[in-house]
């Protein structure tokens, strides 16, 4: 090597070391959770719909993990999405209703500010953090994003039907109203500002998807986590101009396939910058599809029942992991559930879980990459503050079982009625009898469930 | 050029000429029709099944057309495959009946001599001609397939439930007698000739997928149409050892993942051969899931009911058209009818459509191939050799309705049901008197359809 080659070599190793630090030390992934709000088990392409189009989020699939048995860990919003930013079950930091099931516009309550959410969390590591879309775990101030963890708030404090101007929301209000904006006076904020009110709903998918876009472009120097949850396909329903009418599927096919637009939007940014190689993408939604709204509702497709209910529909949920590079394509049955985001992310982050408190969310990075399994064998499903369901392994023991939305008083079951869902996904079939060893087993799981749980102030 | 090099231009030519014909003058296309039994529209991997496996059938999806509107000429076996290989309504062929609603054991008629079949047709311009499975179409002398146009068929004439030894079949025969074949007494059939009996039901998947493996191999050098009505998953259900147990949805997955591997196993033979650029193949079902059959029967998804009822769950069923090179991937929402195979089938071979008859079914190969689309405007959905409800472009008009195998009299409707199938694929929301005009032009066309019908001697 002559003297000026070696010369070369010292100022390109200089250059390099210098401007781009992460040839010598991995720089910590990107972690980006999607989450729709209310979209059904049916509603995508992926999932057999048969006229909603969602090329971006198949396309997602086909490149990442599409999961059949996630679960979130409520099956309304606000328990949902406590469960998800905690890693905890949502009785365990106050937020399960006794008496209302999600939080109101009256409520004082909210995530309390000792629970650490997973941006908390990843701050301690240098991420940037930015929730944009509907948050719904609290706003008075000091429950807001920007107080729990996150550099940026961009969104509505709760559901876009939480603010209606003119008294009781009508049942059919998405569809027959539109696009009369004025009967909705929903705030958006930005950080712990009101910046519209009321805020135009119909652009709101756009304008979140531009904010989350604006905020990959400014850290794409550091490792950052967005949380992006969408307001829609909650109701009412709304869609910008350039989705009014695209969708077969009416006004809720054009809210999903605008989602769908945004999500991919966020892959190309990924794509772009270069960045996908290094970020975990993540899409799910809060519950299932709010099945009393008619056709401003979602589909279950071939499960039970949906949004506020125990049974499949209300819980199990679209999920898509997305790591190019790192996530094989694959189709994967196994046992997972929204807590696991949380276990997952911070480990991906080499952050440590916190000691003080019970987590029960698991680490899926074995999963995701291909070396090994779901740790996850169990499965509870609470409404408001009991535990209506429990699933262990492929079996599901149901001990009170109620209809979403229904007036009936929920049945209690002395004994269990007792489901297989792999063989039988849509509980069809009370295998309680055949089994009584396994109803046996999941009561035993039961006991020792309780006594990890201990009595905390509500919430709401 | 010099004097050699021009001598052998020549003798590679002469040498091309000779061994590689196709290179002046494209050989034919092969088409394989590859048909399910009983299988529902929710029961692959691609259609969104929860616990079902079928990873070659989702790929042949990923590489193809994927069908979300993909109907069958009847809701029961017989008519749907009278309709499949005449490209004729069942009911202008006598193949619709009047008490009956496919051929029985004892039935003396099938498929008209007159009739023209798929392979007939194509076997004017010298296709080798197979149809390996289930018949169905006439188990006397005259209606087998070696009469109806095909060189070869090896499988069953009926259904696999028809012919039990012990008089009348128990519901749950499939699951709680297997693996008792004793009571199963099915015939095989090599061309004329009765080859076994009983037939070992557990092998058959695999014995027919060797056989039309064979098939393939016997006839590369020249066009083929092959025929593959699979037996299963028509009940009572069997798999041969390799898949007993291989599935979470128990023995009805277990066959439904042999068939997908039998489709893997035709699919990877045509592209060894070579063959793979130069073949339609097309696979579907005869009709919806047999959802009285409990967990022996499959799932519909979100569609409405199943087999024998004219709601979607019986007749919309999971279609894939897969040709390397033609066919681009895609998810295709147009209305389709397994009439159209018929159509299409004949132009592919550049075979004349018979001009003495009424043909229904219509030349799919502009939208296969992406430079148009389906010319289909109605779905004629019969119950025996009653119309019971249309489809006019994405309204669906009910005149009668009827519960697949419910004991109740079919409902009939004086002012017909009308439901938006785009927005409603599940038939949950009348919307009869919003479209009063929608309902007035099927009603017309119900009228002009029926000018075409002429009565035919009933064959059941």
């Amino acid at each position: 090597m002559t003297r000026i080659s070696k010369y070369l070599l010292v100022v390109a190793f200089l250059i390099a070391a210098t401007f781009a630090p992460g040839v010598f030390a991995a720089k910590a992934p990107n972690i980006v959770i999607i989450l729709a709000d209310d979209l059904g088990y049916g509603d995508l392409g992926c999932y057999g719909h048969p006229s909603i189009r969602t090329p971006n989020l198949d396309r997602m699939a086909a490149e990442g993990i599409r999961f059949t048995d996630f679960y979130v860990a409520a099956n309304v919003c606000t328990p949902s999405r406590a469960g998800l930013m905690t890693g905890r079950w949502p009785i365990r930091s106050g937020m399960a209703g006794s008496t209302n099931d999600v939080l109101r516009v009256f409520s004082m309550g909210g995530l309390p500010t000792n629970e650490i959410t997973i941006a908390a969390a990843l701050k301690s590591k240098g991420y940037a953090t930015a929730c944009i879309g509907k948050w719904h775990l609290g706003h008075e101030l000091q429950f807001l994003p920007t107080h729990h963890g996150f550099d940026y708030f961009y969104g509505l404090r709760f559901s876009n039907d939480m603010e209606p101007v003119r008294g009781k929301i009508p049942k059919n209000a998405s569809s027959s109203l539109h696009p009369k904006l004025e009967w909705w006076n929903s705030a958006l904020l930005q950080n712990d500002k009101i910046l519209e009110q009321p805020t135009d709903l119909s652009t709101l998918t756009r304008r979140y998807t531009e904010e989350a876009i604006k905020f990959i472009h400014q850290n794409k120097k550091q490792p950052f986590f967005l949380y992006f949850p969408h307001t829609f396909p909650h109701v009412p329903l709304f869609a910008s101009d350039a989705f009014k009418e695209h969708s077969a599927r009416g006004l809720y096919g054009d809210v999903v396939e605008e989602l769908d637009w945004s999500v991919g939007q966020v892959l190309n940014t990924l794509r772009k910058e270069g960045l996908a190689e290094n970020t975990l993408v993540f899409f799910t939604s809060d519950n299932g599809p709010w099945l009393i709204r008619d056709l401003a509702g979602g589909s279950a497709g071939p499960l039970k029942d949906g949004k506020g209910s125990t049974w499949e529909g209300g819980m199990r949920e679209p999920a898509i992991a997305w790591w190019p590079g790192k996530i094989k394509p694959a189709i994967n049955h196994e046992l997972v559930c929204s807590l696991d985001l949380f276990t997952t992310s911070l480990c991906l982050a080499g952050v440590a879980l916190p000691p003080d408190r019970v987590i029960d969310g698991l680490d899926m990075r074995p999963m995701l990459f291909g070396t090994g399994h779901s740790q996850r064998q169990l499965m509870f499903y609470y409404k408001k503050n009991e535990l209506y369901a429990v699933r262990k392994g492929s079996f599901k023991a149901h001990l009170i079982t109620h209809t979403g939305y229904s007036k009936d008083a929920p049945e209690k079951h002395d004994s269990p009625l007792l489901f297989q869902l792999e063989n039988d996904p849509g509980e069809r079939f009370d295998v309680a009898a055949e089994n009584p060893e396994v109803v046996a087993d999941i009561l035993r799981e039961v006991e020792e469930f309780n006594k990890s749980i201990v009595s905390v102030q509500a919430q709401y």
